[in-house]
């Protein structure tokens, strides 16, 4: 490992260490306004399904996004947070019986295998709730139209129309044959929707340009596109202990990936031009940039 | 049956549709701004669990609360819907078979009875989601300072502090017996959280003094109280085929409620005091608040 990714690594790992600071003070035992309890069991659940030691990419995005933007670090990390909710809500959900049914997320038992399974259905609840409750909160120093920005561009990622969306997909193509464009279009809303609003909520918070919103929408474009890829690629090739959950479910389920329908070579190629995409929609920030330019490699190159 | 409740049951049907008729519109194969597709299983999931008949209550607090306070109705509307979009989220969790286990809601099959557990899933997270997506819209015409207040308003009410919570404090509850305290706080997060929210959302809407919010709050806990035991006093005493659904469910799970604590009478009575508080705390409005009052009193002597 070279000096420089052992620098991002650690850059990486602090912002993840202050977005949990940040997510523990938010789910602790003391009730906000408006509140009437937080009852223990549920509190628990939630706190399972949220600090359990993610890489915090999507964060970390927001993080990187708004400091390229020159936003504040302090809105930034709230967002984050709000970020890694929905993200955690929807890795509850997915792993419940009735959807993936996973027991092992991150080499720990999943969210309703330790809690029951009523309580981890409202933990998702909780924290879907949540995460739109921490943008809007007072504690949030950004300015009402950014927060409306941001609740609504979070929802259209996270709904319907984006991850819940791709989400049904996936379950629905279980056993079928998708062609390129179903796949991804799946992709796109399951793991897309989320990682394009990381990169999109550092322009809003930073009220940026019209042009700086549409270059990091489209950087968050490319680098789900080399996450998605990664990930096929790692469920082929890595065992379950590095990944920290169960491999080769893609397979084993008749699931398509464009990996299936491409090759693993082509993967590799393409996952090396996205990389090269994204540095070149963040040409004009010159060595501004260096931060999210290794981000997209280590999305690229990432080994769990 | 006198003309003045055949008046108001009409006034309410009315809001109702108009409801239906948004949340419909809402809820068409068009897909919004950011969206990537609308997947057709979810999409019908979702209808079933939102378009079933229901009486629309919380919605007509948010519309006749706003008109009370000279609000605009065309934002009041969004609102409501966007508040039903959240009580029928959790009708729709709720009914699970990890949670409460009811294949019949409205005389209808729930939405995993006829959609599958996960599209039941994946609807009530994607409803949840939308509630926010409409208060923030650009269709939803008022200012971002009151959209703000209003996602806080409604997270709160909804998440581990309100409704959430209160369905967590539930499921513990089966098979114990709960004291007053217990089955108050328990009611006023399940059931208040959202009808108190209704009413406030009114005094947001509307730009309203610091003195209407807290009126409307209090008015809206009131009838929340009211509704509660009424919801109470009919499953006891009402049918299966009036209600549309299972009765005696609270005695057959061995469920406390205040009635079990203090008996019927005492029920009937606090009934009649909660509807004279409701009046009190709007006495200042005169007749215009006559609508609500109405209300308070057709939520205590509902009969399904």
């Amino acid at each position: 490992m070279s000096d420089h990714s052992t620098s991002f690594e650690a850059r990486l790992k602090a912002r993840a260490t202050a977005v949990e600071t940040c997510l523990s003070g938010i789910l602790g035992e003391t009730i906000q306004a408006d509140e009437i309890a937080r009852p223990a069991p549920l509190l628990a659940a939630m706190r399972h399904g949220l600090l359990n030691g993610g890489k915090r990419l999507r964060p970390f995005l927001v993080i990187e996004s708004t400091a390229l933007l020159g936003g504040d670090p302090e809105a930034a990390l709230r967002i984050a947070a709000a970020l890694e909710c929905v993200h955690s809500y929807s890795l509850v959900h997915d792993d419940l019986p009735a959807m993936d049914d996973d027991d092992l997320r991150r080499g720990q038992p999943t969210v309703h295998v330790a809690h029951g399974e009523a309580n981890a259905i409202l933990a998702g609840d909780s924290l879907l709730t949540l995460a739109f409750d921490i943008i809007a909160a007072p504690e949030t120093n950004l300015p009402d139209r950014q927060k409306t920005e941001l609740v609504l561009a979070l929802a259209r990622a996270s709904g319907i129309g984006g991850m819940a969306g791709g989400q049904a997909l996936d379950l629905a193509a279980e056993g079928c044959v998708l062609d390129e464009a179903g796949i991804t279009t799946l992709q796109a809303m399951k793991t897309g929707a989320l990682i394009r609003f990381a990169c999109e909520a550092g322009a809003i918070i930073s009220a940026g340009s019209a042009d700086d919103r549409r270059l990091m929408r489209q950087y968050g474009e490319t680098i789900g596109l080399a996450f998605q890829l990664a990930d096929d690629l790692l469920d082929l090739t890595a065992d379950a202990e590095t990944m920290g959950k169960a491999t080769g479910k893609d397979a084993a389920r008749g699931k398509g990936t464009l990996i299936s329908l491409r090759g693993q070579d082509w993967a590799e190629n393409r996952l090396v031009a996205l990389v090269a995409d994204a540095a070149g929609l963040l040409r004009s920030f010159g060595t501004r940039a260096s931060i999210l330019n290794e981000t997209a490699r280590f999305i690229a190159n990432r080994d769990h």
